[in-house]
């Protein structure tokens, strides 16, 4: 199968192309950047020298239509929206890495992007790819939405409580922390070293664009609806991403419950690790893996359930999730072009 | 005023030996160590050659009578509680940075810290060292009880919340962040620079001990007892703490209207600094500093207030309150050898 | 092939297990730790959980000389020298990561390593695992001995040099800079994140046990007998190794002509890539590699050639290479497990 | 004295105005800054919050005259060389922290700083403000060239070694390292944090215009021209510069020695730290000090003398040093306002 990825300079391809490189039935043959078509790859990203020497394309759908089976959009918010439908056209499967096809609600993309939403008919083609939750969904599809980084480690965390009933909806906390490659390769005093490096920071408190995601799909699962309180945070690291999420039970369940639960749950999905009781994940424990991490306590005292989750923001947050999705759709194997090891230490 | 640290090999010692040599009327006269008693500071701390060159002295409580007029422990738990009764017989003035006189509650300090209780009549002549809100209290003293790194982060930003009634009881979710220099200079994994960089990890999620610290301050002013969910983070960074806090509130206020009302009720605290609507703290911006700085976002979506604040954990949340607190004690100005403006970057 | 990796809690065993994971050829069937044997790996590396699901074993000659055709010696120095000869007796295949049987000329290991030196009979039986130097060598061998990591990268990019006899043998300059990794597992303060994160150090001067090392393998290819002045730094990062050095130049060569040469040299090395003029190697473009990549530039002001190379410790530096050298023994294809991507950024 | 910053968002303007604060005879009394006149330093400079309430000026050579003593030129190269002049003939103290006023050779600043020089009238009236070398002629100048980062860490540690004559002038290698702070507030992919942290890089080999600066000042001093090999690098650390220095001697002494003759040099400068035998300085030593801490090991076996000196790069080798001059320049004591111990850790 021959894919391209639009959006060549940014971090989210930069990483399909390492996953790409081993993957089985993935050719990549073009990588396709807007502001640097015509120069080698290696002069945008060094470390791709004798590896892909390939010059980066301009985005040409008729090109793609005859070359190409598959395109993954690691563009920003606003720019696949309007392509994807002529991809759909031409029979191109398209996984779209950005926020244009999550939010499915009335006026949503419109108030947390402030951009015009994409066509009602293409957004309705659009599955959402978390792909533990909608594998069958996923397999039925020809346009992925793939899930932003932080609704991917709380949902993998919260839709099983949802789904058994034993999480109340109001009082969720979500604290999400994200290493600056979450950012982007753009360039601001976010992601400058001298003003991050030795600092933590909040960033839009209550504002940030995954929380409708987050409480779209939750309320699919819920009994009432469920708004949450989600403040995220950059963190000097480049990769990895945390969230703690604090619930309320509506009856508590020993720490070793919860977890008997959650391995039944995900007895048979390979990149969801249940941690033991008394054993919390650390983000480096799934560095440049397809991995989610998730370990629990149950505090009797409050009554509330800690979940902490972790993934890597670019692997099981972005592009390797993006890979198990089409894994899923070929019917292969859900682990091929995924079997890295966590980099450690 | 001739003074001693005990401790003298831990970082909260060598952060009040760095603030000492700039305060203009606090002699520090000696640094004692347990373990390295008769070698140089400088060989365990060659950052000091030429600055002190001093000896580290054995702990003799004689000698200490005798040329000491204020003593600072800067000791691991379990330590001061036997020692600063002797102190206070010779009129010694003791500024504790450990645990040991923080709870005060039946039974609270060996079930969180797992050791026998200082005795009684010790504890009763303790005061909590929360300069900003125990400040007459600390004018009348002789023995502080230097309030832990996270409670102080924590109290700050929730004690005028109480105060004012707004907040309910139950449902308050903290997390907290810190810096490595946090887990002192012992050797264990979690300081260990290859285990630790490059990942963020949650630890003792419900258990630490400073819940019950800052729970036991929050209901000398709340109408309904408070329990606090509270989870702790190791972050990739040497300095600085960050807690996160989210507060359901009582009635719905605006974000401008909960900073007016902090800033009107810090007016006079020199160390405090409320941040402007639209402005979240980071780290970095009081680094080195005796600052915490706190700001807001009250979310009329979820009726719940989200309150960020930030300290140096050396600093404001230990070396820099203790000798805050001996200002007080003494009448001087409050911020003397405090000047200090934050290292940035 | 059934491997065992001995030293299985430190980070050179750890790489191994990552790397061999992907191994079309190697099956990893015991991982032996003196330590910890007995216990699970995910209990010491929790980044396995699911991954290898094994208890670590103890050393046991008989056991492994019934079930194992290759032994991985990750152990530090003095270990492996005396068990090295009871598995060539079994007829296993041995790869030392350790400095054991680097050092041939007399005296040299006792000097440098302070330890007593492995039978010579055994000595002799070790192949230096510098694979693009020797490896015809190393098709003969079984008993690798692997470089260590500052030899690897200073050898690399100094070889092609005295063997074309362009370089002066005086004058030498080697400037090494190591992550923390490189440092092991083991505690101390070198090792302590608040120490060593936001600093940087030089240590061993002109007595670091790699320098004889590299000068016994300059020697053989150059005309005039080789000293080298190296220094060794520790860097605030995990993972990286670059090496600058400077070299006085028998006659000015153009940085272009330097470049030929050396793309000429390694032009059937896949592991080796030279830059081309004007850019200059970051270690962060080899993480997690086996990649060694080469840049030059030859000053006509002051007749000397800088040279940087740069590797990944941990890869190419140790466990990597390692595996490459298992491939070469064996007629595999020398990249069989090694066609990770640089995981950039 | 009233003191004014030009190009107040910058790191060398916000380390002065951190410095400034704790200074007796120096009022802050005017921060400018091109880009952001009129805005609050806090805007640019959250830390700065209840410190500095200013809004930053424009550049106005009235004002400056009737309100100012003292102005540090904090601004990239070519911006001070044309404003100094006006300045000086208002009685304006000058300091400049940029390099317009290094070079003094002909040709020199064109060709490696590729912008045309200052007006040679008023390059004569600077003063190279290496303060522990020129203390004599800084205290009758009003136009101070404060010395680059690199060449302050080196010229430290080598005029000693040639004022003695103990040196042979070629063959002398220096291996730079610095923080990324050094590189600036302004936003490239060298300073973003995705980039740089977790990677080691060697920048400019050769051609690095701290080049000239250090072998115009050793020439002073040498016997015959010295010509050096220096090549800079970028650590992921904010702050610290280490300069690790190859010099062959012309005649073997031993380390001791050769700290006896430094200790001696420098036996009345308060800020140069001779570090005893076997003792290598660290960067975070000196960080946010004014101090340059020295270290040595002589090689009996390979002829050559390693000097490592550590400087915090904004202190001593910028706004640090800075004011160390207008503390000379004015008889002030030379440690006035710079009593910073090193925050460690």
């Amino acid at each position: 199968m021959n894919a391209a990825i639009v959006g060549g300079t940014g971090y989210g391809a930069v990483e399909l192309i390492r996953l790409l490189k081993q993957h089985p039935s993935i050719q990549l043959n073009s990588v396709i950047s807007k502001s640097q078509s015509g120069t080698l790859i290696q002069e945008a990203y060094p470390h791709l020298q004798d590896i892909y020497s390939h010059t980066m394309d301009e985005y040409d759908i008729h090109t793609l239509g005859e070359e190409t089976d598959l395109v993954f959009f690691a563009t920003p918010a606003g720019v696949s929206k309007d392509l994807v439908s002529g991809c759909l056209d031409k029979g191109i499967t398209c996984v779209d890495l950005s926020g244009d096809f999550r939010l499915t609600g009335d006026g949503l993309y419109e108030t947390w992007y402030k951009k015009s939403p994409p066509e009602k008919s293409v957004q309705k083609k659009a599955t959402y790819g978390l792909t533990e939750i909608y594998r069958k969904e996923i397999k039925e599809t020809s346009l992925i939405s793939n899930p932003g980084c932080y609704p991917t480690a709380t949902l993998l965390a919260l839709m099983p409580l949802f789904k058994t009933n034993w999480a109340k909806e109001g009082g969720i906390v979500i604290d999400g922390k994200s290493g600056v490659s979450g950012a982007g390769r753009g360039m601001s005093l976010n992601t400058h070293f001298s003003e991050t490096n030795e600092s933590l920071k909040a960033y839009k408190p209550g504002t940030h664009q995954h929380i409708p995601e987050i409480e779209q799909f939750l309320n699919t699962v819920s009994e009432e609806e469920v708004t949450v309180t989600f403040t995220p945070h950059l963190v000097p690291m480049t990769r990895g991403l945390l969230c703690t999420i604090s619930v309320e039970m509506k009856e508590y369940q020993t720490t070793k419950d919860v977890i008997s639960y959650y391995e039944d749950f995900y007895k048979n999905d390979p990149f969801v690790r249940i941690r033991p009781e008394g054993k919390i994940p650390a983000t480096k424990e799934v560095y440049g893996s397809n991995f989610c991490d998730i370990g629990f306590y149950s505090d009797k005292r409050t009554g509330r359930l800690t979940i902490v989750s972790a993934i890597d923001n670019l692997g099981k947050g972005a592009a390797g999730q993006a890979i198990q999705n089409v894994n899923v759709m070929n019917g292969w194997e859900e682990t091929a072009g995924l079997g890295q090891v966590p980099v450690y230490p």
